[in-house]
């Protein structure tokens, strides 16, 4: 068998301790968090880019997909290895390479995990915005592949904002620089933040260069009640139009309420006619914080609305934020199986598209809940299930007309997760077929045998 | 001859009144602002998207070259027709097609001037933030082109953090719609963030979808004077400690502020001692501007700082960026001719790489003026002479010196202004082998009779 020869060539050159054949790591290997089930032919853990180039070559000499893979948190099964071959685990690459306070850069290898970086640059009072839910186990490398966003998208942008440089393997094992140590540059392609993005299918990261920015000083965080379903919305164009920009505009719905005891423990009370939460941060100065504190005061004054949760101390906030980031785990406690789906609808549309949402889940009898970065109008709509059987029965039902209702409103079918595995038959809808025609060329430039993460993000390569 | 029958049978296709093969209509659009010269054989005005589709095809039919122009203010030959054919004009295709308040978005066609389209989202309380220096020229189609930056970018990121959608005709004359009108989106391959940026050498524009944010309800400004070169890098970093984020942070040296009559105005009786300043603006809320004006002049009071200008009056602010912007015009006074470079080097390492750039200057008894994005540390770095011949003989020492200081300080070649023709032969010292390579396959995919704008960006396609 090839797969075994280059398992045997792959071990002479990197090191037997470097690759994994036995069961229990190809069964630990083969899911991410969306239930989705391939197993590989063999783990390896690189120790360096010279490992990632030497992988790239055995792969592309004997043909074996090689699929990327930082913490596994992906939501599409971005790193499930759906035809065998070699996961590649960033675990062992996960030094952080350089702060650099005054340049106000990072450089990390791709394993690093996103929360550490963050810790790490607060040390130099500077700040590494991206934070998607998974930050305090996600990582760098998974990150910048799907283009991550999180709660502070709406202030400071996703993932490719920060990126300035990276370092990656192509699949014939060479390595490309691209970008650099700086926040402006426009020579040549943008082949940086196209292989961002594009869910290891295009090169394998080894290293990253971000920008950090100066660490806010000081922050707030209201918590808002709404009796309504969709008070929130209303009350995010006021806080726009009052000039404040925030650095987090959070919503969720009543199921997603519930279901996090956390959450009903504040408003153990009044629970039974809270129907939406919008979750309100700022950040600045201390002077500034105060002075918009003030302002969204005023605004929840004049629209008479009371019971909000406010603070300004920055462990309360981030209590309050671990909880918001337990909505998604606390919901697999409404049924074993979901479809935690993640679209996008201008914001205008939201609340026609959220309604025929609704309604579709209402007639199938299906549970739904829906949480999600309002300020980016980016939500995340989950469906639950009590058996495997039920959700998989359903899923391609739910997939088409959540691509439906999403589409029509001009909506994305993924503002965040990515397509990976779970969406590949989707992904063409959105997309024009002359440009997908473009991008299967781009593909097969830089990946001519289809090695890397194979079965992904079009229906077909 | 091709090139004639081209013409026929496009004025045969889109009409007579739309292409224009007279002498004054070549002379006029052989150039930039660069002083570089080539005449194309027809200056065409498409109406819509449908006259672009068919310049495309007759441009791929009779392989006739094909250079899209939004106002020529590039500063690097980007829309001179080095190899002549056809100028595409986009002074007709100039509406702004929608400004939507509740999504926050903009459709405009290419040939819209960026400073139009920002007058209008403010009728509606919107704003639209990337602003070169030429935005009261410059179109949107031509900033996307070029990922065009400004004054604001520090703060608000630059053109292609700002786009969400575009239309583009494709050299065989195909339309192509990327993305959308959510903020974000991470389905297929980022084909739109490719295509902006390539300045129009993988497709032409013909809409975008651009993102809006809240305007701003108050800003301030600082323009504060130093006594020796360097001090404002050391005041910038202070206002970074602070946590106080500028929506602008711009410098300029002693020869840029001596050329301008307009600030030496200001700084009538104190000129001789003052030898760089630094312009810091803040925005936000009436009362977070008020709180962060006082911890920047509370950081000016410790650092003994006088005779600073302060202003938190719009139109008085305006004015004095109306200024800043006539810098560059200005500096054209010093010298008849002048090489006016843009580059990125980071900021820890700017103040050795200006001083090389100076050293190198005395040693040629060049004249030397810098201003530029100091919180980006993205540099405008111009050489003037005083006639043609001599700034044409230098013109390669220059540009090899200066890419060479550059890159060994870890910067950029080109911050903000592309490469175009200018710096054709120096952007592949800044790039991978590998990358440029890849880079071509792309070119070739996109554009294979190489027509799309010709000779720019690489030394050989």
């Amino acid at each position: 068998m090839e797969i075994n020869k280059a398992i045997e060539k792959l071990i002479s050159r990197i090191g037997r301790e470097k690759v994994f054949t036995e069961e229990h790591y190809l069964s630990l290997y083969s899911y991410d968090s969306t239930n989705i089930f391939f197993r590989p032919d063999a783990v390896i853990f690189p120790y360096s880019e010279n490992d990632v180039t030497e992988i790239a070559k055995i792969a592309t000499e004997f043909r074996i997909p090689v699929v990327a893979r930082g913490s596994g948190t992906s939501r599409s099964g971005g790193p499930v290895p759906v035809k065998g071959g070699f996961v590649v685990s960033f675990t062992k690459m996960n030094r952080i390479k350089e702060i650099d306070r005054i340049n106000m850069i990072a450089v990390a290898e791709p394993g690093v995990i996103t929360q550490e970086l963050n810790s790490e640059a607060a040390k130099y009072g500077l700040y590494y915005p991206p934070d998607p839910s998974s930050v305090k186990v996600s990582t760098i490398g998974g990150n910048i592949s799907h283009n991550a966003g999180g709660i502070h998208a709406v202030k400071y942008g996703v993932t490719k904002n920060y990126l300035l440089g990276m370092r990656v393997v192509t699949i014939d094992g060479r390595v490309l620089r691209l970008g650099g140590k700086v926040v402006k540059s426009v020579v040549g392609y943008d082949l940086m933040r196209l292989i961002a993005g594009s869910e290891g299918t295009l090169a394998i990261i080894t290293e990253a260069t971000v920008r950090l920015i100066p660490r806010p000083l000081s922050r707030a965080l209201f918590v808002i009640p709404f009796r309504d379903e969709y008070g929130w919305l209303n009350l995010l164009l006021e806080i726009y139009k009052s000039g404040v920009l925030p650095c987090s505009l959070e919503f969720m719905d009543r199921e997603c309420i519930l279901v996090n005891k956390r959450i009903t423990g504040f408003y153990v009370l009044k629970e039974s006619s809270i129907h939406s939460l919008l979750f309100v941060e700022l950040d600045g100065t201390a002077e500034s914080v105060l002075a918009e504190s003030e302002k969204v005061k005023d605004i929840l004054a004049e629209h008479n609305i009371t019971d909000v949760i406010f603070s300004n101390k920055s462990d309360e906030i981030e209590n309050i934020w671990d909880i918001r980031r337990d909505v998604s785990p606390s919901l697999n406690a409404l049924g074993e199986y979901r479809i935690a789906d993640d679209v996008s609808v201008p914001l205008g549309s939201l609340r026609n598209a959220v309604s025929e949402l609704r309604r579709f889940a209402e007639e199938n009898s299906f549970r739904i809940a829906i949480f999600g970065h309002a300020g980016d109008s980016n939500l995340h709509v989950n469906f639950m299930f009590g058996t495997r059987e039920d959700m998989e029965k359903n899923f391609d039902k739910v997939m088409r007309q959540v691509t439906e209702i999403v589409l029509r409103y001009g909506g994305s079918i993924s503002g965040e997760h990515g397509i990976g595995f779970l969406k590949k038959d989707f992904s063409e809808s959105e997309l024009d077929r002359d440009a997908v025609r473009i991008m299967k060329e781009i593909k097969n430039i830089m990946d001519p045998y289809n090695l890397l993460n194979p079965g992904k993000i079009f229906k077909t390569v």
